[in-house]
């Protein structure tokens, strides 16, 4: 058994930036040269989230639009000291959908189905430099 | 250490039906042999999602009602075209909920509340055959 | 590769009370003696949850706020009889949130940024003593 830590960096556009990481989590497995176990995709920081969705434009912006309508932006959040422009919404809805995943391979495969990509939201106000960790435990 | 993986699969009736897949887990566990890691629990496909839930009839309704108010279904998603009867509130809801989790065992067991039950919700909206895929860690 | 599996527990005073549990689970960490791998922290019990959150008064409240707009208590639950008192949001809250998280570390830190803290949130009504499951899997 062995573990495999990684770290993948790109840019983001911020403002609810939804980028598919799938690739990018593919090439690590590779680069690991583990056959079975689980790999711990994980944010660094505390504005960023990440989950599962099929990468497809329309559904990209409908999961933009839930976003806004479950933790809506300028709302008088107390971190915000009730104004306007701050990213107190972003820290709550990274706190919502999550700051790690934990997925399975085989073979030297991601367990996803074909429409399931791995993607990293930024929930942040800005564009930023982003680093995801990529943990492989496994054989 | 070690690790054993497995698939078990199962018949939905879709539309956010909700199945009790801790006896699964727990048979799983005993059959890989080990006593003391982390079973990591994913869905293959984008439009099912897993958590915890006491499984009690009323609860169940109850997390229904909720997660069509935090997702309604037919809000004219780009994903559907605009259309009713698509399936875009299916992979919302699915990104919501998030399509992996990670318990520890120990002593062969599962570290679980008593009404501490492992569900699976098909958020999609027909019947589907469904495979889970259970991968354990540890000695 | 070693398993290390440990209990926390703390008390807290429910409804919604969010407690950082970062440096405990640093703490067990050192303790663990293991320097790369990852942390799997899950709750026993079906009306806690855990996620990760900048510790800052403001933004615990915003968090709290956003909660109870998210799953509002009192809106005649089925698993509360349609009576209110009862802590059917406290299930459905723990639902929506999760009962597990993993997290990757090097070098004997766990990989997190600055400004963000591991918090478990008690959904529940009552005071409550809380039992959190720290398990570490690396080398």
């Amino acid at each position: 058994m062995n573990v495999v830590t990684k770290t993948i960096s790109f840019s983001t556009r911020g403002n609810t930036d939804i980028i598919d990481i799938t690739d990018r989590v593919n090439k690590a497995l590779v680069e690991s040269k583990l056959k079975e176990g689980a790999v711990t995709i994980s944010v660094i920081g505390s504005t960023g989230g990440l989950t599962t969705c099929e990468y497809e434009p329309g559904l990209i912006s409908d999961l933009k639009r839930v976003i806004e309508e479950l933790v809506p932006k300028n709302k008088g959040y107390a971190h915000d000291g009730g104004w306007e422009g701050g990213n107190a919404h972003s820290h709550l809805r990274a706190s919502l959908f999550g700051a790690s995943l934990t997925f399975p391979f085989v073979n030297g495969e991601l367990l996803l189905g074909t429409w399931q990509q791995i993607i990293f939201i930024d929930f942040d106000t800005r564009a930023r430099q982003r680093k995801v960790i990529l943990q492989f435990l496994g054989v």
